[in-house]
Protein backbone atom coordinates (compact mmCIF):
# COMPACT_ATOMS: atom_id res chain seq x y z
CA UNK A 1 0.00 0.00 0.00
CA UNK A 2 1.89 3.34 -0.83
CA UNK A 3 0.95 6.45 1.37
CA UNK A 4 -1.28 7.95 -1.55
CA UNK A 5 -3.79 5.02 -0.83
CA UNK A 6 -3.60 6.02 3.12
CA UNK A 7 -6.52 7.09 4.88
CA UNK A 8 -7.11 10.87 5.01
CA UNK A 9 -8.11 11.01 9.07
CA UNK A 10 -9.94 14.44 9.40
CA UNK A 11 -9.73 15.54 13.40
CA UNK A 12 -12.58 18.08 13.47
CA UNK A 13 -12.14 19.87 16.52
CA UNK A 14 -13.25 23.89 15.33
CA UNK A 15 -16.71 24.44 15.44
CA UNK A 16 -16.74 27.79 12.88
CA UNK A 17 -17.73 27.99 9.97
CA UNK A 18 -14.99 28.64 8.07
CA UNK A 19 -12.76 25.89 9.68
CA UNK A 20 -15.68 22.96 9.16
CA UNK A 21 -15.58 24.46 5.52
CA UNK A 22 -12.08 23.93 4.97
CA UNK A 23 -12.00 20.74 6.26
CA UNK A 24 -14.94 19.64 4.24
CA UNK A 25 -13.57 20.62 0.75
CA UNK A 26 -10.44 18.83 1.62
CA UNK A 27 -12.50 15.45 2.38
CA UNK A 28 -14.39 16.27 -0.92
CA UNK A 29 -10.84 16.78 -3.01
CA UNK A 30 -9.49 13.77 -1.14
CA UNK A 31 -13.04 11.22 -2.11
CA UNK A 32 -12.35 12.94 -5.58
CA UNK A 33 -9.06 11.27 -6.27
CA UNK A 34 -10.26 7.94 -4.43
CA UNK A 35 -8.89 8.14 -0.95
CA UNK A 36 -10.90 6.98 1.93
CA UNK A 37 -11.55 9.94 4.16
CA UNK A 38 -12.43 9.52 7.85
CA UNK A 39 -13.50 12.02 10.11
CA UNK A 40 -12.86 12.02 14.02
CA UNK A 41 -15.57 14.59 15.48
CA UNK A 42 -14.16 16.58 19.19
CA UNK A 43 -15.33 19.33 21.50
CA UNK A 44 -16.94 22.26 19.63
CA UNK A 45 -16.79 20.61 16.13
CA UNK A 46 -18.56 17.70 17.65
CA UNK A 47 -20.98 20.26 19.28
CA UNK A 48 -21.75 21.69 15.84
CA UNK A 49 -23.24 18.42 14.41
CA UNK A 50 -25.90 18.51 16.79
CA UNK A 51 -29.12 17.58 14.87
CA UNK A 52 -31.20 20.91 15.98
CA UNK A 53 -28.12 22.95 15.45
CA UNK A 54 -26.10 21.98 12.31
CA UNK A 55 -27.43 24.60 10.03
CA UNK A 56 -26.88 27.52 12.44
CA UNK A 57 -24.51 29.91 11.92
CA UNK A 58 -21.83 28.92 13.69
CA UNK A 59 -19.24 31.62 13.50
CA UNK A 60 -15.94 32.35 11.53
CA UNK A 61 -12.41 32.27 13.91
CA UNK A 62 -11.90 34.82 15.76
CA UNK A 63 -9.09 36.49 13.01
CA UNK A 64 -12.43 36.87 10.24
CA UNK A 65 -13.73 39.71 12.78
CA UNK A 66 -17.16 41.19 11.77
CA UNK A 67 -16.31 41.62 8.28
CA UNK A 68 -15.21 38.26 7.92
CA UNK A 69 -18.57 36.79 9.22
CA UNK A 70 -20.54 39.19 7.23
CA UNK A 71 -18.51 37.70 4.08
CA UNK A 72 -19.41 34.12 4.63
CA UNK A 73 -23.10 35.06 5.41
CA UNK A 74 -23.22 36.99 2.31
CA UNK A 75 -21.61 34.04 0.06
CA UNK A 76 -24.00 31.44 1.74
CA UNK A 77 -26.75 33.64 0.99
CA UNK A 78 -26.28 34.15 -2.53
CA UNK A 79 -25.54 30.52 -2.90
CA UNK A 80 -21.79 31.20 -4.35
CA UNK A 81 -20.94 28.77 -1.25
CA UNK A 82 -22.36 25.68 -0.18
CA UNK A 83 -23.29 24.93 3.32
CA UNK A 84 -20.39 22.46 4.90
CA UNK A 85 -22.89 19.59 5.81
CA UNK A 86 -24.03 19.81 2.10
CA UNK A 87 -20.11 19.11 0.89
CA UNK A 88 -19.93 16.72 3.31
CA UNK A 89 -22.80 14.51 1.82
CA UNK A 90 -21.13 15.01 -1.58
CA UNK A 91 -17.95 13.48 -0.46
CA UNK A 92 -19.66 10.73 1.09
CA UNK A 93 -21.35 10.32 -2.43
CA UNK A 94 -18.61 10.39 -4.07
CA UNK A 95 -16.34 7.95 -2.04
CA UNK A 96 -15.37 6.12 1.10
CA UNK A 97 -16.22 8.91 4.15
CA UNK A 98 -17.38 7.65 7.15
CA UNK A 99 -18.11 10.49 10.31
CA UNK A 100 -17.14 8.90 13.74
CA UNK A 101 -18.18 10.77 17.17
CA UNK A 102 -15.66 10.36 19.98
CA UNK A 103 -17.05 9.01 23.04
CA UNK A 104 -14.76 10.83 25.29
CA UNK A 105 -16.01 14.46 23.71
CA UNK A 106 -19.71 12.73 23.86
CA UNK A 107 -19.09 12.25 27.71
CA UNK A 108 -17.94 15.41 28.43
CA UNK A 109 -20.75 17.71 26.39
CA UNK A 110 -23.39 15.28 27.69
CA UNK A 111 -24.36 14.51 24.03
CA UNK A 112 -25.93 10.78 22.88
CA UNK A 113 -25.72 9.59 19.31
CA UNK A 114 -29.65 10.61 18.62
CA UNK A 115 -28.69 14.10 19.29
CA UNK A 116 -26.51 14.19 15.78
CA UNK A 117 -27.15 14.65 12.92
CA UNK A 118 -27.75 11.78 10.39
CA UNK A 119 -24.43 12.41 8.59
CA UNK A 120 -22.66 11.17 11.85
CA UNK A 121 -22.22 7.37 11.46
CA UNK A 122 -21.00 6.28 14.72
CA UNK A 123 -19.78 6.84 18.06
CA UNK A 124 -15.57 5.67 18.01
CA UNK A 125 -12.99 5.89 20.94
CA UNK A 126 -9.62 7.12 19.93
CA UNK A 127 -7.61 4.29 19.56
CA UNK A 128 -9.92 2.54 17.16
CA UNK A 129 -9.71 5.93 15.14
CA UNK A 130 -5.66 5.65 15.45
CA UNK A 131 -5.98 2.10 14.70
CA UNK A 132 -7.74 3.26 10.93
CA UNK A 133 -5.19 6.13 10.71
CA UNK A 134 -2.87 4.46 8.17
CA UNK A 135 -2.15 8.06 6.30
CA UNK A 136 -1.93 11.78 6.88
CA UNK A 137 -3.75 13.21 10.04
CA UNK A 138 -4.95 16.38 10.04
CA UNK A 139 -6.31 18.61 12.80
CA UNK A 140 -8.47 21.46 11.96
CA UNK B 1 8.10 -0.17 7.37
CA UNK B 2 4.71 0.50 6.63
CA UNK B 3 3.10 3.90 7.55
CA UNK B 4 1.26 2.78 10.19
CA UNK B 5 4.73 2.01 11.98
CA UNK B 6 5.09 5.35 11.36
CA UNK B 7 6.02 8.09 14.22
CA UNK B 8 3.16 10.36 15.15
CA UNK B 9 4.35 14.22 15.36
CA UNK B 10 2.31 16.48 17.20
CA UNK B 11 3.42 20.22 16.19
CA UNK B 12 2.17 21.79 19.53
CA UNK B 13 1.38 25.57 19.05
CA UNK B 14 -1.79 26.40 21.09
CA UNK B 15 -1.81 26.83 24.80
CA UNK B 16 -5.33 26.35 25.43
CA UNK B 17 -6.48 23.48 27.98
CA UNK B 18 -9.23 22.26 25.72
CA UNK B 19 -6.55 21.79 22.60
CA UNK B 20 -4.14 20.44 24.87
CA UNK B 21 -6.46 17.84 26.09
CA UNK B 22 -7.08 17.06 22.54
CA UNK B 23 -3.73 16.77 21.86
CA UNK B 24 -3.23 14.73 24.66
CA UNK B 25 -6.05 12.36 23.97
CA UNK B 26 -4.68 11.82 20.74
CA UNK B 27 -0.78 10.93 22.16
CA UNK B 28 -3.21 8.53 24.50
CA UNK B 29 -4.52 6.83 21.51
CA UNK B 30 -1.49 6.42 19.15
CA UNK B 31 0.52 4.66 22.27
CA UNK B 32 -2.09 2.81 23.10
CA UNK B 33 -2.04 1.51 19.22
CA UNK B 34 1.92 1.01 19.65
CA UNK B 35 2.65 4.07 17.63
CA UNK B 36 6.05 6.42 18.88
CA UNK B 37 4.91 9.70 19.43
CA UNK B 38 6.65 12.62 19.22
CA UNK B 39 5.90 16.09 20.19
CA UNK B 40 7.09 19.49 19.45
CA UNK B 41 6.29 22.18 21.89
CA UNK B 42 6.13 25.92 20.02
CA UNK B 43 4.96 29.24 20.96
CA UNK B 44 1.91 29.44 23.49
CA UNK B 45 2.41 25.73 24.00
CA UNK B 46 5.87 25.89 24.86
CA UNK B 47 4.49 28.86 27.68
CA UNK B 48 2.18 26.34 29.18
CA UNK B 49 4.87 24.03 29.68
CA UNK B 50 6.44 25.91 32.22
CA UNK B 51 7.38 24.33 35.45
CA UNK B 52 5.56 27.09 37.23
CA UNK B 53 2.47 27.60 35.21
CA UNK B 54 1.35 24.18 33.88
CA UNK B 55 -1.69 23.43 36.14
CA UNK B 56 -3.25 26.82 36.07
CA UNK B 57 -5.94 27.70 33.83
CA UNK B 58 -4.92 28.31 30.57
CA UNK B 59 -8.42 29.09 29.21
CA UNK B 60 -10.05 27.43 25.95
CA UNK B 61 -10.41 28.97 22.34
CA UNK B 62 -12.20 31.84 21.59
CA UNK B 63 -15.35 29.73 19.97
CA UNK B 64 -16.17 27.97 23.44
CA UNK B 65 -17.21 30.91 25.17
CA UNK B 66 -16.99 31.70 28.60
CA UNK B 67 -19.98 28.64 28.85
CA UNK B 68 -17.55 26.26 27.27
CA UNK B 69 -14.22 27.62 29.32
CA UNK B 70 -16.97 27.23 32.95
CA UNK B 71 -17.87 23.65 31.31
CA UNK B 72 -14.01 22.31 31.23
CA UNK B 73 -13.42 23.75 34.50
CA UNK B 74 -16.76 21.99 36.37
CA UNK B 75 -15.54 18.26 34.53
CA UNK B 76 -12.45 18.67 35.56
CA UNK B 77 -13.29 19.23 39.31
CA UNK B 78 -15.30 17.06 39.10
CA UNK B 79 -12.72 14.61 38.04
CA UNK B 80 -14.34 13.50 35.11
CA UNK B 81 -11.48 14.62 32.85
CA UNK B 82 -7.97 14.35 33.36
CA UNK B 83 -5.65 17.00 33.24
CA UNK B 84 -3.67 17.08 29.66
CA UNK B 85 -0.53 16.82 31.69
CA UNK B 86 -1.27 13.42 33.07
CA UNK B 87 -2.76 12.02 30.38
CA UNK B 88 1.10 13.03 28.43
CA UNK B 89 2.66 11.30 31.23
CA UNK B 90 0.11 8.10 30.63
CA UNK B 91 0.74 8.34 27.38
CA UNK B 92 4.81 7.82 28.32
CA UNK B 93 3.82 4.87 30.42
CA UNK B 94 2.13 2.87 27.64
CA UNK B 95 4.76 4.09 24.93
CA UNK B 96 7.53 5.60 23.41
CA UNK B 97 6.58 9.20 23.60
CA UNK B 98 9.30 11.84 23.51
CA UNK B 99 8.11 15.92 24.40
CA UNK B 100 10.80 18.25 22.81
CA UNK B 101 10.92 21.93 23.22
CA UNK B 102 11.40 23.77 19.72
CA UNK B 103 14.83 25.78 20.34
CA UNK B 104 13.52 28.61 18.04
CA UNK B 105 10.21 29.11 20.27
CA UNK B 106 12.49 28.92 23.29
CA UNK B 107 14.46 31.98 22.25
CA UNK B 108 11.72 33.81 21.61
CA UNK B 109 10.16 33.53 24.53
CA UNK B 110 13.45 33.71 26.36
CA UNK B 111 12.97 30.46 28.62
CA UNK B 112 15.58 28.15 29.85
CA UNK B 113 15.25 24.30 29.56
CA UNK B 114 14.79 24.81 33.84
CA UNK B 115 11.96 26.69 33.17
CA UNK B 116 10.04 23.79 31.87
CA UNK B 117 8.32 20.83 33.38
CA UNK B 118 9.91 17.35 33.60
CA UNK B 119 7.58 16.00 31.49
CA UNK B 120 9.79 17.74 28.45
CA UNK B 121 12.69 15.60 27.71
CA UNK B 122 14.62 17.89 25.66
CA UNK B 123 15.07 21.38 23.55
CA UNK B 124 15.42 20.47 19.71
CA UNK B 125 15.70 22.11 16.59
CA UNK B 126 12.99 21.86 14.13
CA UNK B 127 15.01 20.21 11.50
CA UNK B 128 16.06 17.33 13.69
CA UNK B 129 12.25 17.43 14.47
CA UNK B 130 11.28 17.28 11.25
CA UNK B 131 14.41 14.25 10.24
CA UNK B 132 12.09 11.67 13.01
CA UNK B 133 8.53 12.73 10.95
CA UNK B 134 8.05 9.20 9.31
CA UNK B 135 4.60 9.35 9.64
CA UNK B 136 1.55 12.02 9.94
CA UNK B 137 2.45 15.70 11.37
CA UNK B 138 -0.22 16.78 13.30
CA UNK B 139 -0.38 21.03 13.92
CA UNK B 140 -2.76 21.54 17.28
CA UNK C 1 9.19 5.45 -2.09
CA UNK C 2 9.69 5.48 1.67
CA UNK C 3 6.71 8.09 3.50
CA UNK C 4 9.74 10.05 4.58
CA UNK C 5 10.37 11.33 1.13
CA UNK C 6 6.80 12.36 0.70
CA UNK C 7 5.74 15.83 0.43
CA UNK C 8 5.23 18.07 3.37
CA UNK C 9 1.86 19.51 2.51
CA UNK C 10 0.77 22.52 4.23
CA UNK C 11 -2.50 24.12 4.33
CA UNK C 12 -2.51 27.66 5.71
CA UNK C 13 -5.69 28.33 6.98
CA UNK C 14 -4.80 31.33 9.21
CA UNK C 15 -3.98 34.88 8.65
CA UNK C 16 -2.05 35.55 12.41
CA UNK C 17 1.83 36.51 12.13
CA UNK C 18 2.58 33.90 14.97
CA UNK C 19 0.92 30.81 12.72
CA UNK C 20 2.32 31.79 9.28
CA UNK C 21 5.51 32.06 11.03
CA UNK C 22 5.00 28.30 12.81
CA UNK C 23 3.99 27.54 9.44
CA UNK C 24 7.63 29.11 7.30
CA UNK C 25 9.60 26.82 10.10
CA UNK C 26 8.23 23.73 9.43
CA UNK C 27 8.36 24.37 5.81
CA UNK C 28 12.30 25.49 6.35
CA UNK C 29 12.96 22.66 8.51
CA UNK C 30 11.63 20.43 5.67
CA UNK C 31 13.31 21.63 2.98
CA UNK C 32 16.16 21.57 5.03
CA UNK C 33 15.83 17.82 5.36
CA UNK C 34 15.27 17.39 1.55
CA UNK C 35 11.87 17.49 1.75
CA UNK C 36 9.53 18.41 -1.33
CA UNK C 37 6.73 21.31 0.58
CA UNK C 38 3.96 22.21 -0.85
CA UNK C 39 2.06 24.77 0.54
CA UNK C 40 -1.75 25.96 -0.07
CA UNK C 41 -3.34 29.03 0.88
CA UNK C 42 -7.00 29.11 2.13
CA UNK C 43 -8.87 32.06 3.96
CA UNK C 44 -7.45 34.19 6.13
CA UNK C 45 -3.86 32.75 4.90
CA UNK C 46 -4.95 33.59 1.20
CA UNK C 47 -5.82 37.29 2.23
CA UNK C 48 -2.37 37.47 3.93
CA UNK C 49 -0.53 37.39 0.60
CA UNK C 50 -2.15 39.84 -0.75
CA UNK C 51 0.63 42.11 -2.35
CA UNK C 52 -0.47 45.16 -0.69
CA UNK C 53 -0.06 43.63 2.74
CA UNK C 54 2.07 41.00 3.49
CA UNK C 55 3.89 42.75 5.41
CA UNK C 56 1.87 44.76 7.68
CA UNK C 57 1.01 43.60 10.97
CA UNK C 58 -1.52 40.40 11.06
CA UNK C 59 -1.75 40.10 14.37
CA UNK C 60 -1.52 36.70 16.26
CA UNK C 61 -3.82 34.09 17.85
CA UNK C 62 -6.28 35.92 20.74
CA UNK C 63 -5.00 33.32 22.87
CA UNK C 64 -1.39 35.35 23.03
CA UNK C 65 -3.41 37.92 24.33
CA UNK C 66 -1.78 42.07 23.92
CA UNK C 67 1.29 41.04 25.97
CA UNK C 68 1.75 38.29 23.03
CA UNK C 69 1.58 40.62 20.18
CA UNK C 70 3.93 43.13 21.46
CA UNK C 71 6.46 40.51 22.20
CA UNK C 72 6.24 39.30 18.33
CA UNK C 73 6.45 42.76 17.44
CA UNK C 74 9.24 43.34 19.62
CA UNK C 75 11.14 40.15 18.49
CA UNK C 76 10.30 41.68 14.72
CA UNK C 77 11.91 44.96 15.39
CA UNK C 78 14.77 43.65 16.97
CA UNK C 79 15.31 41.09 14.29
CA UNK C 80 15.33 38.62 16.72
CA UNK C 81 12.68 36.87 14.81
CA UNK C 82 12.70 36.84 10.83
CA UNK C 83 9.52 37.59 9.01
CA UNK C 84 7.42 34.39 7.64
CA UNK C 85 7.44 35.32 3.96
CA UNK C 86 11.76 35.83 4.26
CA UNK C 87 11.60 32.53 6.03
CA UNK C 88 9.55 31.05 3.16
CA UNK C 89 11.69 32.54 0.71
CA UNK C 90 14.29 30.91 2.20
CA UNK C 91 12.56 27.52 2.29
CA UNK C 92 12.41 28.05 -1.67
CA UNK C 93 15.97 28.70 -2.31
CA UNK C 94 16.92 25.56 0.02
CA UNK C 95 14.53 23.19 -1.24
CA UNK C 96 11.34 22.03 -3.64
CA UNK C 97 9.01 24.20 -2.46
CA UNK C 98 5.64 25.01 -4.20
CA UNK C 99 2.89 27.26 -3.19
CA UNK C 100 -0.83 27.57 -4.42
CA UNK C 101 -3.39 29.63 -3.81
CA UNK C 102 -6.81 27.82 -3.33
CA UNK C 103 -9.03 28.33 -6.51
CA UNK C 104 -12.37 28.53 -4.24
CA UNK C 105 -11.21 30.91 -2.09
CA UNK C 106 -9.63 32.81 -4.15
CA UNK C 107 -13.55 33.48 -5.92
CA UNK C 108 -14.87 33.57 -1.87
CA UNK C 109 -12.20 36.36 -1.21
CA UNK C 110 -12.61 38.04 -5.02
CA UNK C 111 -9.03 37.71 -5.06
CA UNK C 112 -7.01 37.30 -8.60
CA UNK C 113 -3.75 36.25 -9.24
CA UNK C 114 -2.66 39.83 -9.60
CA UNK C 115 -3.22 40.73 -6.36
CA UNK C 116 -1.24 38.20 -4.70
CA UNK C 117 2.55 38.31 -3.38
CA UNK C 118 5.20 36.85 -6.08
CA UNK C 119 6.17 34.17 -3.17
CA UNK C 120 2.63 32.28 -4.69
CA UNK C 121 3.44 30.30 -7.80
CA UNK C 122 0.11 29.54 -9.21
CA UNK C 123 -3.94 28.89 -8.12
CA UNK C 124 -4.65 25.52 -7.91
CA UNK C 125 -7.83 23.43 -7.16
CA UNK C 126 -8.30 21.20 -3.79
CA UNK C 127 -8.16 17.82 -5.40
CA UNK C 128 -4.89 18.74 -7.93
CA UNK C 129 -3.27 19.85 -4.34
CA UNK C 130 -4.92 16.56 -2.66
CA UNK C 131 -3.26 14.34 -5.34
CA UNK C 132 0.39 15.80 -4.78
CA UNK C 133 -0.13 14.89 -1.30
CA UNK C 134 2.03 11.91 -1.10
CA UNK C 135 3.04 12.79 2.36
CA UNK C 136 1.76 14.18 5.81
CA UNK C 137 -0.78 16.69 5.27
CA UNK C 138 -0.74 19.78 8.43
CA UNK C 139 -3.43 22.14 8.60
CA UNK C 140 -2.58 25.64 10.47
Amino acid sequence: MSEQDGTLSLVLFSGTDDKLSAAAILAVGAAAMGRPVNVFLQYWALDAFRADRIHKDHGVAPEGGPEGAALMQRMAGEGRSQHWSDLLWQAKDIGEVGVHACSLSMDLFGITKDDLDDIVDDVEGVAAFMAEATGPVVFI
